[in-house]
């Protein structure tokens, strides 16, 4: 059985040290032997009813363990906050693929969303007072943290819509305003809410919003209800709808500076895109893991078939291997591109990757719903609650129809290049009518 | 306007040589200023009616200036024979990739198919006196040749039905039978037939085939009809019906040896299919630009708005930007592979480019058809002979579906692997669930 | 605003009676104005944890509102049982889609799954006793029932694998088994189980299974769980997993006779299948509805632009339109066959319906959340719910593959007619050859 | 094998009148073992080079036996002209999807486009003298013609932009400019050509244009070139590229009057779409044949199994059969819409026919060309020919995207009543809420 390192693909292999191997087939085994079977045991400790907003004891026991094993914080990049992990983009993208097999693995290592985000932001903009008071405990993983910026009654996907208020008041700022889709803020250990809002309605477009820090307990925020996603509840992580009314808090909670919200936030996206991307491809993989187990169960022959010795089944197999390798190089290559440069040099390549990814990962999963019939609905594999995970990929952080827009204008920015080289051409062409004497094609000539 | 070298996608960089880096300019430069323009002139010298089977003077200018550039046999690998051209699959497929743009320029640089393979094949296991007589002058590009196949009334895409029959008769051997979608026998420079025959009825499934070499004017070969592609007769390389009757030739011109033929083919095929591939990448690139041009012509605003304007233009653009680059790097990757190992240990990887490239720039094609409206389908554009080019890669070498189910089963072969690790989670998690004392899910229990 | 008596389609119109379009105005009516309301109501009556396995006060004033209307039990075909309703099943899949827009209108008036095939079946094989003790109070909407036919670990999309014992032992049959996916038996008023099992295993392939009618109070049967489907415990329904451990029921609740399983099943079937589709397609048109209106909200323009301005958008809208109307019409296609011969003749139209339905359902459905993004896969609109109930319609009774090969061997016998009329033709095309003393194509000659 | 009339879908079959009935059956045959036979003849006879622009014998024949056997203008409606053929559209609809299975059947009943268009418009808006001039030797199927309205250079799938100068000069009208895609132009029975051009570009927008008689031997005509469609120049048909150069007409060539042009325009366009769907509905059945004769061809089993054996092409066989049997419902639904109002009142299902059909049969006869493998891409089938026509229908009378667009905005007018019944139910059910009491959903309530 090859190892994760063994599998890298042949194109991606001269990127990946030495290090960087080694580390992900740690993270493989991690995976495979500690948490996929501790997802289960999670979810069971959650339980029913309102005592699933706790947080399950078996996180402590496997936090324990990565920490033990060096597998920890390996999302921070070299020279993002002290020696940081020392991984390159796609490096890490390696491991978090193998993340997105299962529930646990992501916070068991501290790389889990939205708090890497979070911390990088924290890292890169934040004072030296914030980064004592909330990025240390975040790397240590003793809290966790909220990203705050969509709005119920608002169009957030694009984000100059943002209007929660937050208004200068003395020393303080006061936030009045609805969020919604807060993702993580049930768990009872989340203790920050990195919170975008509209500082200043008058100024230029990308000049009116700001983030600011807003610890969970202060006086003013409710939670008005979890909103559930097909439906999953989430719990402990969920998704908040939150009420903030006259929330007071320190002016210097202010991350960077005053109508500098967009600044801040689209340092945040690149990278944070490629680790969604990268667990979606984990998520394919291991739902094709599952396909192959059902479509060659002995005990379960319809018609006296093993699944497998159908064509149509061979069919999605083979479909499924191509479309996640394609996926996945497509991710690493937009990983190599932020490597190389620098996330907005890659723009693009990471907007491939946000637009392709689910897509694609949705499909796979489907099949491996339908090769399990029923069963594949159900709580029995975790087919439907991966599918329902990788739906809100297509929405989240912009729908994939203003992604493949934005792409479309970029690339139509090469038309008067194309233009040009055809203009080109057929002035060309004509020089070489002229030069052969040759007529040009007569009645329906051939092309 | 950045060059096709700065256009290598991150994750493939830092396998281009500076030397390749140079080529691949230099490939593109000659494509835009001299193959591109010379197609219109290169199909008006080819006329109508049987005149069309000949030889247009514009190619012989072209492959002066390919030769004066040192454009010339790029295919041919470092070892494969002589000191060859010395770049790797990889980089080759960088290049190929722009000769698939149009119609002159692989002829011109003497990398056209069948001939490659034919040359590989001459150059890998041909004798002294074989390599002398035919692959001196296919090298020199002075004649060309045929690979002889295909044939009506069998099911060839499965060869080990191929029933041409090469019987041996003292010191000749004797061809009696039917060829068709012979392809390049139109061509009046068309000087040899490498003809694929059953030697040993009784042999062994896979040693019943042979390769023979077949100087086209042998007596008792005609050719019975030229086929069309989608109405294009494809002149004046065209695709032949040939009839065998009591051909003889020296027994010495039979290939490595009476019922090798499958050894021969096998090696024939890995890297023939890369090229393949790259050259429709290169299709589907040349129709975006099309695509860009007419989304954005001012002359033509159908309700007084450009195509470019219109979301749905912009999904296609889009979505064809996603498309192209994913396939790309799937046949890169493929070509790494081979470039690692070789073709056999790339199966996977060329079998997922042949799969995933055709029907990828189909859509891409098909999607500037439409665009352009009726001047899409007609002469006026390369965009529907294109597509039908394009369309036969999907039968070429087998249908998709044979490779689809093949590649399904190499894929399911991994299935005990995973439910492997699937049955150890399971009993993993049984422990767990004792050491936590945890009840597993009770009614109706969340994931 | 036009009714749904007139928007019935053109070539459907002459096969709808007058009472039926009335019938089908009051339908629409009773759906948009009672039903659709209470939606939220009921749900919010069933509450959280254990509690919800219960029966929402609020149905019990719906049933009445329904009865007083006359709109009860439509579903009974004239002659199934006493005078029946007397629609067609044209003319009740007009009123079934409207059902289909909701979750409340099937049992509101009384026509709800499984129930009424389970009617059906007693109407049909029940003796008389069986009628008088659970068809009159099915009939009057005072109890409810399931029909246990899939088991745990059994591929049962093929029924002869069906494996509960039922053994005869004296007076009685005793069961030993499992079942799951039992919809229904999480409603406290469930009062009876039709049970598919096996009573001789040596019979002859299709006479080895039964239907036998169980009390749910029997002893010796318990509930093991309840199933979830991607999230959702459709209670106060529900999907079960039952086991039986020597269940005793008296002899005489065999239905039909012994080895007569597949006789009633097959009798079930057609209609039924009807029904599900054409709810199906109430669910993508009340999809469509919400996607419209989203798509016209004014206070949600991202990027200043009605969604509906968008050419993407309005590109979904007409193509759910195209889909939902085609899928209609082979819905009622199917219908009018049975209607005017009977449920097996109509085996192939109804095929068609139960393939093309639910698969064009969940595109419009999806195209819905998408709409609406983050809203539309939370509790907040009726879609995500949609969504995850109408994928399974893709797997009941038999997933879509089996029903594709089916359809594609009953399609394929027509090959031999096809292959005539090819043949003959081309004889007939000799002669006239022969004939005009035309020659046939020449070189590459055109079609 | 049951015939045409009993094949008729069981929805539609109230529709048909018993002498319909009998039409079709009698096409149905003459489509058999006279037309289809007759295809490879009627091509052989045209020949190559400029020889193709003829006349080929075998029609005149055949045309004397579709007259013999009362086959004759079926197309024309009761009350358009005289008695006409007294069928209603739903009726003819039937008949000429058996005419699209075949090359020569529509001209040899004398139902061929674009002259039953033009017939119509001059049964409509024709004078005395016009339609005895043009119109009763149309009618006898003596001449041909042809409808002039495409430019190129111009977007004009947007008739606004049709530029063509019509000029009044005295008692005569000038018309000069450019012409293309004129089909039927090559026929040297082409006697008249119906112009659309500009009258008065100072005219209200939809009264610049009008439509006039131009005999094809007007002096100042000269056709430049035919246009080819992916390489068939479909002759002797054709698709011309003409010039008008200062072509002299009499006034009384107008139809209807000077400024009316969109209004016949109209007139010709609904019933000739549901013809052109039709036909393409029949393309798609004829190519499902012959898949089904090629996947069941005893002699050609690639790896020793019928292509019918394999699961994916049963699944394609599946599939053909219900998208096949969807879009003739969309067709005829059309057709009956038509035939209960007038075309006006049809527009929605009109437009739903031409979006689905082509599309639809382009798959279909897809799936044909690659059972065939390369025998499928050449002259040896007519599917590869029939893919080239079809391929136009999604581009000629405007391209997919335009109607789709329509078609969604037509839809979206719905958006209010959609919103206006959600507003109510949200009203209706927030006072169910205040009546019985019940607490609105808690945290993450289930649906």
């Amino acid at each position: 059985m090859p190892t994760a390192s063994q599998r890298i693909p042949a194109v991606v292999r001269p990127l990946v040290s030495e290090r960087a191997r080694k580390t992900l087939d740690l993270v493989e085994k991690f995976v495979n032997e500690e948490c996929l079977p501790a997802d289960p045991v999670y979810h069971a400790q959650l339980g029913e009813g309102p005592a699933r907003w706790t947080y399950p004891p078996i996180m402590d026991d496997l936090k324990k363990k990565a920490r033990d094993l060096g597998l920890w914080n390996m999302f921070l990049a070299k020279g993002h906050y002290k020696e940081g992990a020392g991984f390159t983009n796609l490096e890490y993208g390696l491991m978090v693929e193998h993340f997105g097999r299962c529930r646990t693995a992501s916070e068991a290592t501290n790389n889990s969303a939205p708090d890497t985000g979070n911390m990088e932001v924290l890292a890169k903009y934040g004072s030296e007072a914030q980064k004592k008071r909330w990025l240390e405990p975040l790397l240590k993983g003793e809290i966790r943290s909220c990203y705050v910026m969509t709005e119920p009654g608002t169009a957030s996907s694009d984000a100059t819509n943002v209007a929660l208020s937050i208004r200068r008041d003395g020393d303080s700022y006061v936030l009045n305003g609805q969020k919604w889709w807060i993702s993580g803020a049930g768990d009872p250990r989340c203790k920050v809410y990195m919170v975008l809002g509209k500082t200043d309605p008058n100024a230029e477009k990308y000049r009116q919003q700001s983030i600011i820090i807003v610890p969970t307990d202060t006086p003013g925020i409710t939670i008005k209800r979890m909103l559930s996603v097909y439906g999953y509840d989430d719990a402990p992580h969920g998704h908040a709808h939150l009420v903030f009314k006259d929330v007071r808090v320190p002016a210097e909670n202010i991350v960077l500076g005053e109508g500098r919200g967009f600044e801040v936030m689209q340092g945040r996206m690149g990278p944070g895109r490629i680790h969604h991307a990268m667990r979606s491809i984990g998520a394919a993989e291991e739902a094709l893991n599952w396909l192959l187990t059902r479509a060659n169960a002995e005990h379960k022959k319809p018609f006296g078939k093993l699944l497998s010795q159908q064509g149509v089944i061979l069919q999605w197999i083979a479909k499924s291997r191509i479309e996640i390798d394609a996926a996945r190089l497509i991710v690493l290559n937009a990983a190599a591109a932020i490597d190389a440069g620098n996330a907005k040099q890659a723009l693009m390549e990471i907007a491939q990757a946000k637009i392709l990814v689910p897509n694609m990962a949705l499909d796979v999963i489907d099949r491996a719903v339908q090769t399990y019939g029923a069963e594949g609905v159900c709580q029995d594999t975790p087919l439907a609650y991966m599918w329902a995970q990788v739906r809100t990929v297509r929405i989240a952080d912009g729908p994939d129809e203003a992604h493949l827009e934005q792409l479309g204008r970029r690339e139509n920015k090469r038309a008067a290049e194309a233009a040009f080289l055809l203009q080109r051409q057929v002035e060309i062409t004509d020089a070489l009518f002229r030069k052969y004497g040759t007529k040009e094609s007569g009645p329906c000539s051939k092309l």
